[in-house]
Protein backbone atom coordinates (compact mmCIF):
# COMPACT_ATOMS: atom_id res chain seq x y z
CA UNK A 1 0.00 0.00 0.00
CA UNK A 2 2.90 2.35 0.91
CA UNK A 3 4.98 3.21 -2.47
CA UNK A 4 7.96 5.09 -3.63
CA UNK A 5 5.84 7.92 -4.39
CA UNK A 6 4.35 8.03 -1.09
CA UNK A 7 4.58 11.16 1.02
CA UNK A 8 5.74 11.23 4.61
CA UNK A 9 2.01 11.50 5.77
CA UNK A 10 0.77 8.30 3.78
CA UNK A 11 3.61 6.80 5.30
CA UNK A 12 2.92 7.84 9.23
CA UNK A 13 -0.37 6.79 8.82
CA UNK A 14 0.11 3.55 7.29
CA UNK A 15 2.74 3.17 10.10
CA UNK A 16 0.44 3.26 12.25
CA UNK A 17 -2.00 1.25 11.10
CA UNK A 18 -0.90 -2.00 12.81
CA UNK A 19 -0.96 -2.45 16.69
CA UNK A 20 2.08 -4.09 16.90
CA UNK A 21 3.77 -1.14 15.33
CA UNK A 22 1.77 1.30 17.42
CA UNK A 23 2.30 -1.37 20.78
CA UNK A 24 6.23 -0.98 19.75
CA UNK A 25 5.80 2.86 19.81
CA UNK A 26 4.62 2.93 23.19
CA UNK A 27 7.17 0.82 24.54
CA UNK A 28 9.90 3.25 23.28
CA UNK A 29 7.80 6.20 24.60
CA UNK A 30 7.85 4.53 28.12
CA UNK A 31 11.48 3.41 27.53
CA UNK A 32 14.20 6.16 25.87
CA UNK A 33 16.10 3.29 24.43
CA UNK A 34 15.18 -0.11 23.81
CA UNK A 35 17.75 -2.84 21.90
CA UNK A 36 15.42 -5.05 18.83
CA UNK A 37 15.53 -7.90 21.24
CA UNK A 38 14.35 -6.44 24.10
CA UNK A 39 11.41 -4.89 22.17
CA UNK A 40 10.78 -8.24 20.35
CA UNK A 41 10.44 -10.32 23.42
CA UNK A 42 6.74 -9.04 24.64
CA UNK A 43 5.68 -10.41 21.05
CA UNK A 44 4.23 -13.46 19.92
CA UNK A 45 6.02 -13.08 16.43
CA UNK A 46 9.22 -13.79 15.22
CA UNK A 47 12.17 -11.21 15.54
CA UNK A 48 12.21 -10.90 11.53
CA UNK A 49 8.67 -9.90 11.48
CA UNK A 50 9.57 -7.42 14.61
CA UNK A 51 12.74 -6.28 12.16
CA UNK A 52 9.85 -5.56 8.97
CA UNK A 53 7.79 -3.58 11.69
CA UNK A 54 11.03 -1.39 12.51
CA UNK A 55 11.52 -1.18 8.93
CA UNK A 56 8.42 0.58 8.39
CA UNK A 57 8.37 2.48 11.59
CA UNK A 58 11.95 4.12 10.50
CA UNK A 59 10.92 4.33 6.83
CA UNK A 60 8.05 6.63 8.14
CA UNK A 61 10.90 8.74 10.85
CA UNK A 62 9.03 7.47 13.25
CA UNK A 63 12.22 5.57 15.27
CA UNK A 64 15.96 6.00 14.58
CA UNK A 65 18.11 2.79 14.99
CA UNK A 66 22.03 3.10 15.96
CA UNK A 67 24.42 0.13 15.74
CA UNK A 68 26.87 -0.39 19.00
CA UNK A 69 29.21 -3.74 18.51
CA UNK A 70 26.45 -6.41 17.52
CA UNK A 71 23.37 -4.42 19.27
CA UNK A 72 21.16 -2.85 17.58
CA UNK A 73 18.96 0.49 19.56
CA UNK A 74 15.98 2.27 19.17
CA UNK A 75 14.83 5.16 20.17
CA UNK A 76 11.32 7.33 19.36
CA UNK A 77 10.86 9.70 17.09
CA UNK A 78 7.38 11.33 17.80
CA UNK A 79 7.74 14.47 15.59
CA UNK A 80 5.93 13.40 12.07
CA UNK A 81 2.89 12.15 13.92
CA UNK A 82 2.56 15.85 14.21
CA UNK A 83 1.48 16.47 10.93
CA UNK A 84 -0.91 13.86 10.95
CA UNK A 85 -2.49 15.03 14.23
CA UNK A 86 -2.78 18.37 12.12
CA UNK A 87 -4.82 16.88 9.16
CA UNK A 88 -7.02 14.85 12.01
CA UNK A 89 -7.44 17.98 13.85
CA UNK A 90 -9.27 20.11 10.68
CA UNK A 91 -12.15 17.66 11.28
CA UNK A 92 -12.22 17.78 14.98
CA UNK A 93 -15.35 19.71 14.61
CA UNK A 94 -17.44 17.11 13.32
CA UNK A 95 -17.16 14.90 17.07
CA UNK A 96 -17.09 18.12 19.20
CA UNK A 97 -19.98 19.53 17.65
CA UNK A 98 -21.79 16.05 18.17
CA UNK A 99 -20.37 16.31 22.20
CA UNK A 100 -21.55 20.28 22.18
CA UNK A 101 -25.53 18.67 20.81
CA UNK A 102 -25.29 16.23 23.33
CA UNK A 103 -24.50 18.83 26.20
CA UNK A 104 -27.28 20.81 24.73
CA UNK A 105 -29.52 18.13 25.03
CA UNK A 106 -28.51 17.17 28.28
CA UNK A 107 -28.77 20.70 29.68
CA UNK A 108 -32.17 20.85 28.23
CA UNK A 109 -33.45 18.09 30.29
CA UNK A 110 -31.63 18.88 33.53
CA UNK A 111 -33.27 22.62 33.12
CA UNK A 112 -35.89 23.02 30.71
CA UNK A 113 -37.67 26.17 29.69
CA UNK A 114 -39.71 26.89 32.89
CA UNK A 115 -39.82 30.63 34.27
CA UNK A 116 -42.17 30.18 36.80
CA UNK A 117 -39.51 27.43 38.63
CA UNK A 118 -36.28 29.79 39.26
CA UNK A 119 -35.08 27.54 41.92
CA UNK A 120 -35.14 24.44 40.14
CA UNK A 121 -31.80 25.22 39.17
CA UNK A 122 -30.50 23.43 42.75
CA UNK A 123 -32.03 20.31 41.55
CA UNK A 124 -30.24 17.74 39.19
CA UNK A 125 -33.98 16.35 38.16
CA UNK A 126 -36.62 17.59 35.91
CA UNK A 127 -38.19 19.50 38.74
CA UNK A 128 -41.50 19.42 37.36
CA UNK A 129 -42.18 15.70 37.97
CA UNK A 130 -41.41 15.90 41.66
CA UNK A 131 -44.65 14.78 43.88
CA UNK A 132 -43.07 16.09 47.27
CA UNK A 133 -43.10 19.95 47.46
CA UNK A 134 -41.83 20.48 50.55
CA UNK A 135 -38.68 18.28 50.20
CA UNK A 136 -35.63 19.88 49.34
CA UNK A 137 -32.19 19.09 47.96
CA UNK A 138 -29.33 18.92 50.75
CA UNK A 139 -26.79 21.13 51.18
CA UNK B 1 -2.49 -4.80 5.52
CA UNK B 2 -6.19 -4.40 6.69
CA UNK B 3 -7.38 -8.24 7.72
CA UNK B 4 -10.60 -9.43 9.59
CA UNK B 5 -8.95 -8.79 12.89
CA UNK B 6 -8.11 -5.72 12.58
CA UNK B 7 -9.57 -3.08 15.00
CA UNK B 8 -11.32 0.55 14.39
CA UNK B 9 -7.85 2.27 14.73
CA UNK B 10 -6.01 0.10 12.31
CA UNK B 11 -8.72 0.61 9.78
CA UNK B 12 -8.83 4.62 10.55
CA UNK B 13 -5.39 5.04 10.22
CA UNK B 14 -5.44 2.64 6.70
CA UNK B 15 -8.01 4.59 5.40
CA UNK B 16 -6.31 7.62 6.04
CA UNK B 17 -2.79 6.71 4.62
CA UNK B 18 -4.27 7.09 1.29
CA UNK B 19 -3.86 10.54 -0.86
CA UNK B 20 -6.60 9.68 -2.87
CA UNK B 21 -9.07 8.21 0.12
CA UNK B 22 -7.64 11.68 1.81
CA UNK B 23 -8.67 13.67 -0.86
CA UNK B 24 -12.10 12.41 -1.49
CA UNK B 25 -12.68 13.08 2.39
CA UNK B 26 -11.49 16.54 2.42
CA UNK B 27 -13.98 16.39 -0.71
CA UNK B 28 -17.00 15.12 1.39
CA UNK B 29 -16.20 17.77 4.16
CA UNK B 30 -16.62 20.63 1.96
CA UNK B 31 -19.68 19.18 0.40
CA UNK B 32 -22.05 17.70 2.33
CA UNK B 33 -23.46 14.69 -0.21
CA UNK B 34 -21.58 13.89 -3.36
CA UNK B 35 -22.34 10.94 -5.56
CA UNK B 36 -19.63 8.60 -6.76
CA UNK B 37 -19.13 9.98 -10.53
CA UNK B 38 -18.95 13.63 -9.02
CA UNK B 39 -16.39 12.13 -6.58
CA UNK B 40 -14.43 10.03 -9.37
CA UNK B 41 -14.41 12.80 -11.60
CA UNK B 42 -11.28 14.88 -10.62
CA UNK B 43 -9.08 12.11 -9.92
CA UNK B 44 -7.09 10.22 -13.00
CA UNK B 45 -7.35 6.93 -11.74
CA UNK B 46 -10.84 4.66 -13.00
CA UNK B 47 -13.76 4.81 -11.44
CA UNK B 48 -13.55 0.70 -10.67
CA UNK B 49 -10.31 2.20 -8.26
CA UNK B 50 -12.16 4.80 -6.58
CA UNK B 51 -14.88 2.20 -6.03
CA UNK B 52 -12.14 0.37 -4.33
CA UNK B 53 -11.21 3.50 -2.23
CA UNK B 54 -15.01 4.23 -1.36
CA UNK B 55 -14.70 0.16 0.01
CA UNK B 56 -11.84 0.95 2.44
CA UNK B 57 -13.44 4.29 3.57
CA UNK B 58 -16.64 2.95 4.11
CA UNK B 59 -14.94 -0.34 5.89
CA UNK B 60 -13.48 1.84 7.91
CA UNK B 61 -16.48 3.70 8.98
CA UNK B 62 -15.30 6.91 7.32
CA UNK B 63 -17.91 7.42 4.92
CA UNK B 64 -21.65 6.03 4.27
CA UNK B 65 -22.99 5.34 0.90
CA UNK B 66 -26.54 5.75 0.20
CA UNK B 67 -28.57 4.32 -2.99
CA UNK B 68 -31.51 6.25 -4.47
CA UNK B 69 -32.11 4.27 -7.90
CA UNK B 70 -28.98 3.83 -9.61
CA UNK B 71 -27.56 6.90 -7.98
CA UNK B 72 -25.30 6.20 -5.08
CA UNK B 73 -24.56 9.00 -2.99
CA UNK B 74 -21.07 9.50 -0.29
CA UNK B 75 -21.66 11.51 3.09
CA UNK B 76 -18.64 12.18 5.30
CA UNK B 77 -18.78 10.17 8.83
CA UNK B 78 -15.91 12.06 10.65
CA UNK B 79 -15.98 10.48 14.14
CA UNK B 80 -13.72 7.25 13.56
CA UNK B 81 -10.81 10.05 13.24
CA UNK B 82 -10.94 11.16 16.78
CA UNK B 83 -9.99 7.84 18.24
CA UNK B 84 -7.02 8.19 16.06
CA UNK B 85 -6.64 12.08 16.94
CA UNK B 86 -6.20 10.69 20.86
CA UNK B 87 -3.92 8.37 19.87
CA UNK B 88 -1.76 10.30 18.85
CA UNK B 89 -2.72 13.46 21.29
CA UNK B 90 -0.80 11.07 24.07
CA UNK B 91 2.47 11.76 21.98
CA UNK B 92 1.94 15.31 21.50
CA UNK B 93 4.44 16.57 24.22
CA UNK B 94 7.48 15.35 21.63
CA UNK B 95 6.73 18.27 19.25
CA UNK B 96 5.44 21.06 21.94
CA UNK B 97 8.49 20.48 23.77
CA UNK B 98 10.62 21.02 20.77
CA UNK B 99 8.70 24.08 20.34
CA UNK B 100 9.48 25.11 23.62
CA UNK B 101 13.03 24.53 23.72
CA UNK B 102 13.01 26.42 20.41
CA UNK B 103 11.14 29.49 22.14
CA UNK B 104 13.09 28.90 25.08
CA UNK B 105 16.41 29.73 22.90
CA UNK B 106 15.14 32.28 20.93
CA UNK B 107 14.11 33.95 24.59
CA UNK B 108 17.30 33.66 25.48
CA UNK B 109 18.62 34.94 22.52
CA UNK B 110 16.63 38.10 22.25
CA UNK B 111 17.28 38.63 26.32
CA UNK B 112 20.43 37.79 27.11
CA UNK B 113 21.09 37.85 30.81
CA UNK B 114 22.42 41.28 31.55
CA UNK B 115 20.94 42.93 34.59
CA UNK B 116 22.56 46.18 33.61
CA UNK B 117 20.37 46.62 30.31
CA UNK B 118 16.75 46.06 31.91
CA UNK B 119 15.93 48.83 28.98
CA UNK B 120 16.77 46.41 26.08
CA UNK B 121 13.61 44.69 26.84
CA UNK B 122 11.70 46.94 24.10
CA UNK B 123 14.28 45.87 21.56
CA UNK B 124 13.85 43.21 19.26
CA UNK B 125 17.25 43.24 18.51
CA UNK B 126 20.26 41.91 20.56
CA UNK B 127 20.37 45.47 22.03
CA UNK B 128 24.76 45.19 22.45
CA UNK B 129 25.07 44.85 18.85
CA UNK B 130 23.48 48.23 18.22
CA UNK B 131 26.26 50.55 17.19
CA UNK B 132 23.33 53.60 17.83
CA UNK B 133 22.16 54.50 21.03
CA UNK B 134 20.61 57.09 19.94
CA UNK B 135 17.64 55.81 18.16
CA UNK B 136 14.44 54.42 20.00
CA UNK B 137 12.14 51.78 18.69
CA UNK B 138 8.43 53.34 17.51
CA UNK B 139 6.09 53.18 19.54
Amino acid sequence: MVNNQSTPLDRTFAALADPTRRALLARLDAEEAVTVSELARPFPVSLPAIMKHLDVLSDAGLIVRSKSGRTVTCQLKAEPMEQAMNWLAHYQRYWTQQLDRLAAFLEEEKWPADPASPSSATSTRRPRKSTKPGRSPKK
